[in-house]
């Protein structure tokens, strides 16, 4: 569950990392290196419009329910967007469901309070708001805070060192200050309402999950789930069994979760609803080493491990393999699903060098959580939380467990039977009900309820005292215990099987993030053959790419339309999705729309038997028999070869004059 | 939109069919064979518990948060579930979306209320509740009256013909019984409340869909989406642009939607949350002619139109282009679209002779729709409506049109500009002011407003009186029009486009329901090897089978072993989706437990060279090589060959007495 993460910002104050200029011009493409280069911020900021223009008017992705004034926080996406969404979920099936033989399941996102209430989140799923005592508009309190901060920091050139250094301090703690704190920074530096300056009130808790009531009668509380893992947690009974009660196994979930944010912000990457994909891998706590670790243990990329971001040094190169067995990453699984969701994130054409796995400092690591690495992304917004993956030992299931009062836990029968030495209590019934009476039951049963070190410390007690004050809770008070009421020894047992709770170590992605960021990575602009023209590509890995390819009949007569349809219907048979555009625009103008929506190969029908295939990034061109040109487009866009590997077999098209002139209209 | 049809009852007691007994028969497979034959409802009975208890068994689905003790009407997929649901929705996405050229969106399931205002849903989607007047427990006002219709007219021998009739009636015309009329009857038959035996309180309407509130104001309330059409409805502006201001064109959409049913009965067919995948053509509705009607017009299936129900005969197998061209289905583009369903329920598996498309009657559409169709799938429950398939004319899009103030209409450019006679009102206003003074705004719109035919019949009792009676809506009053107030005239004008709002054709596919009627279409028993033994197979279509193929190395030895995760490795390669079973059990036995999950092939690892490939339903085994058996299991498990073309390839393997032995194990 990206629970606590999530809820922090995303672009972390703790971890500050301004945008490298080296970076940045990456990020800017040619745009950056044909203009003078302003602040970072400013082409940042150009660099983001010029993405999300794009994106919109291509309908990627557009606010919904526009015609009525859209709401904060909810998007659609369009057609491309669509299709982009669903080629990253088929290859996370494939990458980690199918490859890993995981157990996915499929659970409803109306939930029963009972259950939200048992994983902490109708309790603490909150954030600190504050309202508009005038208005009633609401804000985050942590927000408007680090807004102000920020804003002094930028702009006041008269700030005093202690004053300077008072702020910074306040934006590195930011997501650990309490409601009292926020609003006692809140009255000193007298923060307004933002929109009408009006005074603010105290900040209070706001739980972030959207209610609703399950049945007719109003009395079953439900939310809308606020993550999928908990459709997984207490379905770990069955399956367990399912895979012939052997541990590890994993189960994993695609599907929406819903936060009611305060002020949702930064587009597709603070949104109300969002597709999660989430992997539960249940594991012996004992033995948290990995099969397949061997597979990834070789890979390095960028590393940002609690050690670097103490002591304020950068993200750093490391090895995994090397990660793990120097204690930097806690056990091989975590170390494992570190380096699988690397070559999935890069595979689907995020940049490598603006990747990195920060480690969770302590403080923001829940108290059980043995250790958390998060994915995150650089994008024109800094760097971006895409994955969680944490060690969460065995919280969850135990919650579920004691809530629902039925076990989940797993079993190890033993070859041999052990021998062990335990501890057992034996309350004297007759005793307790001569001293005690009508509540010697409770007294008992606080007594057998003691954990191994009471018990200890009671046998000692006893032994050396006689007698001891003893509380019991269901009583509310304390009661002599003697040593005539109770024995407690150490015996010898044998055992044939070890219970234990699993621990479970969690993947959970941000489908949308990990989109936007992708977006981003994949943009960038050419210069037209107009001055100052700037045409915008999509360079998505054919994996990803919304449509594989288009046909394009030249001039529009009919035998050339015949050939564009003969092609279409064999990529059809072929599964290959693809747009025929039969306008008459010039091919230039065709060419730019298609790169505009990041299609990898463009087929052009200029010719009865062979026709033109184009690299939408090279911009090359090679010609390829009519017959033969599905399976020339499957082989590409199915990645089993490059358009390099095919440049080589094919001969190469020459562009004509009339064609290089039509490319400039565009 | 699944709107009136799903909030009838799913068996609908209109069309009443029982099922044949030869339906029966092949639904129970063998289990009706092997045992004498009881009455068709507890037969009915037995094969639905036989299949569900399997289901559940092998974790195809299960109760939602079982440990909890459940919310009626949710439901998990599980691991094999989920694995067809995912196969159902890509061959979906492959025969829809990809082949028709559909534009996918994605829109969220948290809708502003104006959305669900405009659509009719906040003030029309509800069904009539009564309480148990003590507990307050809530029950469908109409399945208390069909009940104890239905168990009168089952159970009651004493009933008089009058009475029999009346009862009969009320089963037909349930659906269109109002609160009163529902009341009246519970009254008079002393229906109470089943559970408790008390008094029920007078119906009233429940809003069906899940209330939420958006932001942390409490100020906007919100819905869960009952149904995904209106994501693509208020879309529709930017969808015609990209498709480049043309019509056709359809938009797709596949997502969860939500109905707060007052008390989910018949398992996975009638949910709170439930997967939609809705199609939305928008045509012109002046041309709803189909370019690839001729593709499906010589495809024969049953049909069920209005006439045949309503004069009491069955379904009929009909010609879909005969259906067209005698009128009996509305257009080609509907025809088309009830052709490419029967395509798709057919190639995943459901059995065409318990497939029927049934139109609704004219009680059943609503004003504005055209004709409409329902695939219906028989199964234990009856006939159940799984795919809608409605011509809606123009109401979704005007309904949003007139809320939102944003036209969504379609333009046809004339490649001439065409001479039009239009009738043109010119209200005088100085007449106007002089004969209502303040009033005269009030009556200049509503003239200006008129229709065509109002405006003709004002014509001509001008013409003939000289003054008329005129109703002004906003005055709330006649006032009396006279010669000189306003002039009709036909004119002639040059008009160069054509402004309307298309009509949209709406398939609207319930996924779970049409799973759950291939779970029941797929299942089969056989007997085993020991007395009254019976085996459970799902006889799943390669295209949707949860797991394409098991691996299992004969007895557990090293060298076996290494075979089988070789042959895995490949098939992970090549995009199979498989299981390797290494316990020890027999091989019968893990025959018999991968056919219940509809395992449709599996390779028995007997041989370090070749192996023994086996068909799941005709038990046919066949030898491959090792090196060639992963390409054998893609080529029939993507449908490029069947069992049958592979049989004649390779020679086949006879069990061993030891094996078949070993068969009876199970």
């Amino acid at each position: 569950m990206l629970f606590r993460s999530l809820l922090s910002s995303a672009a972390k104050p703790r971890s500050p990392q301004p945008l490298a200029a080296a970076v940045l011009l990456r990020q800017l493409g040619t745009m950056a290196a044909a203009q003078a280069a302003p602040a970072a911020g400013s082409q940042r900021e150009a660099f983001r419009v010029a993405v999300t223009n794009t994106l919109e008017r291509r309908l990627f992705y557009v606010p919904s329910f526009k015609i009525y004034g859209g709401v904060a926080g909810l998007y659609d996406y369009g057609p491309p967007g669509c299709a982009v969404k669903a080629n990253v979920l088929a290859f996370w099936r494939q990458h980690f469901v199918l490859e890993e033989g995981m157990l996915e399941v499929d659970c409803p996102c109306v939930t029963p309070e009972v259950v939200l209430k048992a994983s902490g989140h109708v309790d603490k799923f909150t954030d600190l708001m504050v309202k508009d005592e005038k208005t009633g508009t609401c804000y985050r309190a942590d927000h408007l805070l680090k807004d102000f901060c920020k804003d002094k920091l930028e702009k006041d050139n008269t700030l005093s060192p202690e004053k300077t250094s008072e702020l910074n301090h306040i934006l590195a703690v930011l997501d650990d200050l309490s409601a009292e704190q926020l609003g006692a920074k809140i009255k000193e530096y007298g923060i307004v309402a933002p929109d009408t300056k009006n005074p603010l009130s105290d900040p209070y808790p706001f739980n972030l999950m959207f209610q609703t009531s399950i049945g007719p009668s109003g009395l079953s509380p439900g939310y809308m789930r606020p993550e999928t893992a908990q459709g997984i947690f207490v379905n770990f009974k069955d399956l367990y069994y399912y895979n012939g009660n052997k541990l590890p196994f994993a189960a994993a979930q695609i599907g929406q979760a819903f936060r009611n944010e305060i002020s949702p912000r930064q587009g597709l990457l603070r949104v109300r609803e969002f597709t999660l994909a989430e992997i539960e891998h249940f594991v012996d706590p004992e033995d948290k080493s990995h099969p397949k670790f061997r597979d990834v243990s070789s890979l390095e990329f960028l590393m940002f491990p609690r050690e670097q971001q103490l002591t304020g040094k950068s993200a750093v190169k490391l090895n995994i393999g090397q990660a793990v067995s120097e204690g930097t990453v806690n056990n091989e699984t975590l170390g494992y699903f570190i380096g699988r969701v690397y070559l999935f994130l890069t595979q689907l054409g995020i940049d490598k060098d603006r990747l990195r796995f920060r480690q969770h400092l302590p403080n923001e690591m829940a108290h059980y959580a043995a250790d958390c690495w998060d994915a995150e992304i650089e994008c024109s917004f800094g760097w971006i939380e895409c994955v969680g993956i944490a060690d969460r030992s065995a919280y969850d299931l135990r919650a579920h467990s004691d809530k629902s009062g039925v076990a989940l836990e797993a079993h190890e029968k033993f070859a041999e039977p052990r021998e062990v030495e335990k501890f057992v209590i034996t309350p004297s019934k007759k005793e307790l009900g001569l001293a005690f009476k009508g509540n010697h039951r409770m007294v008992l049963e606080a007594l057998e309820a003691m954990s191994e070190s009471e018990a200890l410390n009671m046998k000692s007690a006893l032994e050396s005292k006689g007698e001891v004050e003893f509380k019991v809770c269901t009583l509310g008070k304390d009661v002599t215990i003697k040593k005539n009421m109770v024995s407690i020894n150490m015996e010898k047992k044998k055992e044939h099987q070890r219970k234990f709770t699993p621990s479970v170590i969690e993947p959970s992605f941000g489908i949308g993030r990990i989109i936007y960021c992708l977006f981003e990575h994949c943009f960038y602009q050419r210069p037209g053959k107009a001055e100052d023209e700037q045409l915008n590509v999509f360079g998505f890995p054919p994996l990803v790419a919304p449509i594989k390819c288009t046909v394009f009949p030249l001039v529009k007569i009919e035998k050339f339309e015949v050939v564009a349809k003969k092609i279409s219907k064999a990529l059809t048979t072929a599964g290959i999705s693809h747009i025929i555009d039969m306008t008459g625009n010039t091919i230039g103008k065709r060419y730019a729309r298609t790169d505009e929506i990041g299609v990898p190969l463009a087929i052009t029908v200029d010719n009865t038997t062979s026709v033109t295939v184009r690299d939408r990034d090279s911009k090359d061109q090679i010609r390829v028999e009519v017959d033969e040109v599905a399976s020339v487009v499957k082989e590409v866009t199915d990645g089993l070869s490059t358009w390099a590997d095919i440049m080589w077999r094919y001969p190469a098209h020459t562009a004509s004059a009339a064609e290089e002139e039509e490319a400039s209209e565009t």
